[in-house]
């Protein structure tokens, strides 16, 4: 089984950080490559670099989507999940929303907890987007500025620790998912910490993914996730171009 | 990995059809074991049998769950799953849990398809303890009389093919989520005919059950499923009282 | 009139407390009796429990329903409400719903306090399968062990007055109800030193279940709450399996 | 014990017909007092005679309310009922929100069905200012002209009896909730044609106010129905008048 | 353009008062007139109060409207504002929804903050009537009494500044709606010391209906809106009963 | 004042369509530029499409943003709103959000009609993201091909007509919102066929942004649609990376 592990951030050291989570939890016979975004920011944090970041997914996917049994968006917010999976055939999954999903089946709510407060209102409509709020305890931010996006998981270790546990005392968070790319492998080595399930999204990603290519279930030719007609584009990169036009 | 099947329904023939279908999609190292209640009804379709199914779960986890990793609920209500959550240490999934989370990455809504009217109520019941009714577009019932339950999905194919294009027409369904442990085996079968993915709640669950045995999540020392207190009991089998009491 | 008060606790102190309240608030031509589970546990915190109370609900209704006008299930829960209205034709009353159906009339919130944390996730599921989350205040919960159940509403009474009036500043209460059987009787006892009406649920309960009988309302044969058809059965105690299989 | 029947509407046969119905369903000891609205419409059906009404309301409340222990506000819509739960120390409970409360204790979903079309906006809001919303099955109108308003029970009947099926056949009804106080009385003859419990919405609310008031609750210092400061004002009755500016 | 201010309160310094804004955000081309209440009292703070308001609302709008092209009910709760659409068929907006329509255009929550704790319940249930409930960040009234109403926004200036910044900070609110007639004009006197658009009720209120106006759309002759029938009255003043029985 | 239209199609004779209507309805000393996205497709209607589209609006604004008072985002599914009031320092308004908002003061509920299939599931998401869909009557869609897009609203006159007709009788639409830039100029042409208003969502849109920019209310520097910090990027348009980047 080959999967694509889209990082919608232009970061190549998330992706790798990312593959290498996914890579310790993958079966043994699944594949896994990481490509990542040419354009944009080094870290998403807001609805306009998903913007941004969700154009390179859907450009990323037409180009390479062919040669994959499923991919993740590997982005907590998961930019460009409802676009991708209207035009692409493969099983694709989102890093929020396997995380979430996963937290469902170990309690009645879970608190997303991450490193930066400008995350919080995307990371909202995410939550809401998937229609998953009556099930969430709360965002919790780290609300300071940090040194290194690739570092962030450990120079802030001890604050994300206090606010899953706040998350737990005060929300009544019964399972902490913790949220942005950056934070991937920081649950194994928090969790002894927390009293509760700590969920890596990366993990619980690459897993769900797996789930779904395994059950071979059939693309969809009606309802919302149909793929749209051909329709002609003006100024798109070829491979995307080719896919809104029908001509792939 | 080994992972118990309950079957809260008494009919071993349809523990045996569960256990079938889960061994087909599981991974070659999952070591399945399917357990039949010994009390209760053929197969439950109300609030009252979900009573005594329950029961059942909780007795035939008390007595055998120290030897898995894992375990199934395997009734699309999900008898018992918060007790036994609460109780066992072990992750424990719903079919119908597993079934509807699995749809969840497949479409915006998904459309519950089953085989007799009086299972609507309950199934109703079960969607909302999830807080997943924002995802449901609709539960369609047969509303025929059936002869055999260990073969409702054979007599009914050609009426749950009709409901499930309805519920994909009408109710704007985007996945089709059969429904009932005694439809299992027949989304294979059926998958053709219906235009868009139609989910077997077996499959899902032990592939979802299997995805949390491999996360290693830490037990829950706080929040709804944290283990209740030790407390006295009277009239139990000794193992459910045991657990109750702290004994085991 | 005859109501049969059905402690699903198997405390036989807390069904003579309860009739007791009931006793002092019915009207003279009502005759009450309580009967005590004879398996499970002295009171009922969590969801396991709830299940091992529900099934005792059951046994009691199906052994003596047919003397009685109406009942009420006695623990503040509702176990096996739903179940048990499914099976049988007399008015059936939970000690919560008639608490929380009764503050509905003298605020637009209701704040719930008990006396122990560990009936917080069970009482929360209860209030949303009534689906009245929209009218809830709050939860709030003592949070220390206390020493005898018989007793606690006592022990904890400061305590209690002291979440009630919080319930009321902090949360937005316009009503409290004073959750779990084991402080039936304190509301009276307290109600100068909260701002707001306190409702006794033993006092509600009887009340309603009244007011149910009184009414003469037809036995549901359609709908969620008609009687499911009759089914073959093992296991079960004679007079519960003999009502499943349309014996009686 | 003495309770006070408003009639928001005009019509004195309808206060006569809805007092008639309480007679019955009332205790022996309960003293029942019609009054009739001197100002507004023979029978309300729209949110502007329901402010016309619910200012009536407040008139017979300011210069009667002393004289009982309870009132019921006898129109479905409950007109005024939160303005004259701040302003009055007794218990004061709307016809639909008995109506309403009481068949949440029989179904998990009431249908209203009432005569006439104009009804539909207003009853919804009167749903929602309850928060019931999730509880409702649907509102039913009959949808052509009628002669007599205090004959309409009978001239619609058997239109009514088909809406009640509708309700419970289409629309999922457990219970059905007949409203509008012209029909009170009508529940009793049309029972029998209808396969669920059907709710006399004046019986309830008698039933409800009896209740209320003989669970002697403290009168509300705090909360949303604690009694508004005392203010001057111009131009309003002098009852009216005595009771904002605190002067009885 | 010809706009009928109706101030629903007794005090003819606050329509003054609001006139004044609402001239100063007119374009040049309208012609705005105030109307004060000549019954109820000098602000409507509560339930009861915005009854009798409603009633005033009706009246005046009965004996003006038809010199008018829209009409703005000039008090936060927006009293009478749905019977007022039934019956009149000038576009009419209410005060509190349009400030919290406008705000939905500057942010994903809204914060109301008001001048006296008197007014919390009776606003929220104007949101809900409004069904903005999602996009509210919470209600903050300053809980001192006040000297003067004419002047309560500049003798509670400093707190309403402070509460607002908290609503920012605590809850979440991306703009700021000052709620209540009498704070009108202070949103552009503190602006600057809050870090969100703070609006004036008022302002959005003139500008709302002159775009209603503009837009001239057509009367509703279906659905909610839509003019009742006519009706028989008794006790209204006439130019109201001239519009309920049709003569008008 | 000078307002931005930005037409994330392609088509720009929708542009010159779009701003004929709004010319119309905006006060005379409002001048009016039209802008037409220069990647993209000629209509957008899924959500792949509205990230393509989001993307366009960004460059826009990015490149011209300096220049106006306002902008609006002419697409009914507003794409890139959120995005843009994030980076953007004047107000910005959606046409969906527009006619939505100007309808909530005209109904209870609004329906939705528009003339293709494929645009339902991503008009559900907007109406969804402005949490209006308490509002909400439905979305009905024309549900046959059309020969020309910039010609569209004459072609599906009659059906456009029948389903708006089909939204007010059996949805229960107080309002027709008309949605999809190709539609505006049909809303004056068949008002006189549908008995409640017709919404031109182009006609509202200007008019608000018109609205928004007279309050002159201050640029957010808290809350969810304060600008975020400036972030390194790689390939996007210099007018855009300058503003990610804090350089302009």
């Amino acid at each position: 089984m080959k999967i694509l592990i889209i990082n919608p951030n232009t970061s190549e050291s998330l992706t790798d950080l990312l593959a290498g989570t996914m890579r310790r939890y993958a079966r043994p016979d699944v594949e896994i490559t990481g490509m990542t975004a040419k354009i944009g920011v080094p870290y998403i944090a807001t609805r306009a670099e998903a913007v941004v970041g969700a154009n390179a997914v859907l450009q990323i996917l037409a180009e390479h989507h062919m040669g994959y049994d499923g991919a993740v968006i590997a982005a907590f917010g998961d930019p460009g999940l409802g676009a991708a999976r209207e035009m692409f055939d493969i099983p694709i999954v989102g890093m929020a929303e396997a995380g979430m999903l996963t937290a469902c089946m170990l309690g009645q709510s879970f608190g997303i907890v991450t490193f930066a407060t400008a995350l919080g209102p995307w990371y909202k409509e995410c939550v809401d987007w998937h229609k998953l709020g009556a099930r969430l305890a709360g965002i919790s931010m780290a609300d300071e500025p940090f040194d290194e996006i690739e570092n962030v998981r450990h120079e802030k270790e001890s604050l994300i620790v206090k606010l899953a546990n706040r998350a737990v005392d005060c929300h009544g968070a019964d399972v902490v998912v913790l949220a942005g790319a950056p934070l991937t492998g920081l649950a194994e080595e928090i969790s002894e910490q927390i009293p509760v399930p700590v969920i890596d999204c990366a993990a619980a990603a690459i897993s769900q993914v797996d789930l779904l290519v395994r059950l071979q279930l059939r693309v969809p030719r009606k309802g919302t996730f149909r793929r749209p007609c051909a329709k002609q584009t003006i100024g798109l990169p070829e491979p995307l171009a080719a896919r809104f036009e029908g001509r792939r």
